[in-house]
């Protein structure tokens, strides 16, 4: 078998090089890196995981934190799509991940605290952004890398990846407006989390702009609290926009049940495309936010940041965009 | 910081010992490694986890591999009930995953051969089963350590966590006969995989059982061939059971455009319980499969054979159960 030792000789260099090469060290130059590399192809000579992570002192495992790992929310196509996206760059780049398992944030960061400690993890994906934060607290304490993919808060400056949520929901709720809407209701998810906050105030500013009331129902936590809302909702909403499409799907459910036709008797839109709103009764239009992308940027840039700790930490927004489908159409006049 | 030398020194025992203790070695007795265990516990010792990696010339991680990283697949609750339950697994035993992302079984192929020359994954939890397949045949023949969750084929020694899924979809089958069903269709996702045969298996059993006709519509691959078969289904089907509940979706979003509503024009059921059935239009009846429990056994096995390596390679079957939901009911006599 090849050792370092084989390709340091036949490269004319010293073994330390070569691990350098294979560590992507920056105190190698560009030139040496590229020879390097071509012997150990000709060679065949390849880098064993373990001894790189000697060499390197890091774990080569990025740890994964999701806000919850509640039943629905590990269902969430959102996540699924965000997390295969990261898991994806990670292989590429020789990383693997750990995903957290917590279900309160107190659990979460015992679990944080330990990953760190045991030296388990290089740096993290925060999968949510919100004002109180235990968890980034800690990291930010210990420099310990992370990226976050969510809204960027008042004066931080770590990584964000995120979309205009705002903006998102001004676009959808205007969309509707010019449908014909006059009354639209819309659901939210707890309060807590930035990106229901956001997409609730581009709803708002949305029918302020129209000159429309608002109906809007908060803090709708499970499936019997959409159905109870859904049950009584006023006569005169003729459009539900919903704050997650895992929401919409009770909000289809309890409609069905009930007897109301969308788009005939009622129209629907929310936020994040996936097959749930595309094969839905009937497909849903919806904001699509390119969870992959979200994923994919989160991931490169902490690499990057891992490898250049020097680097200027940007942050990114990711463009949104609307996908029309039959759960919304031109509004009739109801008077005609 | 506390050290292996300071342990070893507390408890009276080689630094080897405490090495061996930390990377759950056979050869040391049960007493002292409860001794040491208590005795690291006391001191605030924590493994370092590149360091265990050393000692054990581990990487500890496992490589997950899918049928196919298609996003319809992704998104599908299955995998990520199973991914999600063997990252917990694993995650608690001090493991990290890393998920193939490969869609032609070519490049699969060569991305394991990859992981596994590079030392890069222990063993491998193969999400699929088929008869031909080679990214098998390969592990196989390294002796690398993995456990499949799907069918057990033939003659395999291998370690199998399935269900039974000719029984499950007899049983399904069994239930819409028994509420009256003559004219059951069932739709039947790509022939390759094994669960796939299974299903129909069992709802031709059933209904031979029953002295009834089938009527099977096979390798529907893609949401226009599912479109296509409902629009083209027989007026004399009374019920509908799909291979798998992501297609059953596409079958419901059909119905719905076609104006026929369940139960009362026409009846579903499915496989696989998820948040998917529960919030459909309307709740479907389903087997539930219980994912999460596949996920779990898969890793501790593949966990236990790592540290074990001459245990014995008993496969697990995980029963199955009916849930009842509004997609089925009593079959009213239709000529009354």
């Amino acid at each position: 078998m090849v050792t370092i030792k084989d390709v340091a000789k036949r490269a004319n260099v010293a073994p330390s090089t070569v691990s350098r090469v294979i560590s992507n060290s920056d105190a190698i130059s560009q030139k040496t890196a590229d020879k390097v590399r071509r012997i150990m192809e000709e060679m065949g000579y390849i880098p064993n995981v373990s001894a790189r992570r000697l060499v390197t002192k890091q774990s080569n495992t990025i740890g994964l934190l999701l806000k919850s790992s509640s039943k629905e929310m590990r269902q969430n196509p959102f996540f699924t799509d965000v997390l295969m996206s990261i898991s994806r760059v990670c292989k590429d780049n020789g990383y693997s991940t750990v995903i957290s398992t917590s279900k309160e944030e107190a659990e979460l960061l015992h679990e944080v605290k330990e990953m760190v400690t045991s030296n388990a993890v290089d740096g993290f994906i925060v999968l949510y952004s919100k004002e109180e934060n235990t968890v980034l607290d800690y990291l930010r304490k210990l420099d310990c890398p992370y990226v976050i993919i969510g809204k960027k808060l008042n004066q931080s400056t770590d990584i964000f990846i995120d979309n205009d949520n705002v903006e998102a929901a001004f676009k959808l709720t205007q969309y509707l407006i010019d449908l014909g809407h006059e009354k639209i209701a819309f659901i939210a998810e707890n309060k807590t989390y930035a990106v229901n906050i956001d997409r609730l105030t581009g709803y708002r500013e949305a029918c302020a702009d129209a000159g429309l009331e608002t109906t809007v129902f908060e803090g709708a936590a499970g499936t019997e609290d959409v159905k109870h809302i859904v049950q009584n909702m006023p006569e005169e909403i003729t459009a539900i926009i919903t704050s997650d499409s895992m929401m919409n799907l009770s909000v289809l459910s309890e409609l069905y049940l009930l007897g109301r036709r969308i788009p005939e008797d009622i129209q629907t839109a929310t936020f994040n495309d996936s097959y749930l709103n595309e094969a839905a009764c009937p497909p849903q239009t919806v904001v699509d936010i390119f969870p992959e992308r979200l994923g994919q940027e989160a991931a490169s840039r902490l690499i990057k940041y891992l490898h250049h700790r020097d680097m200027l930490k940007v942050s990114k927004m990711i463009p949104t965009r609307i996908i029309e489908r039959q759960s919304t159409k031109r509004l009739k006049e109801r008077e005609t």
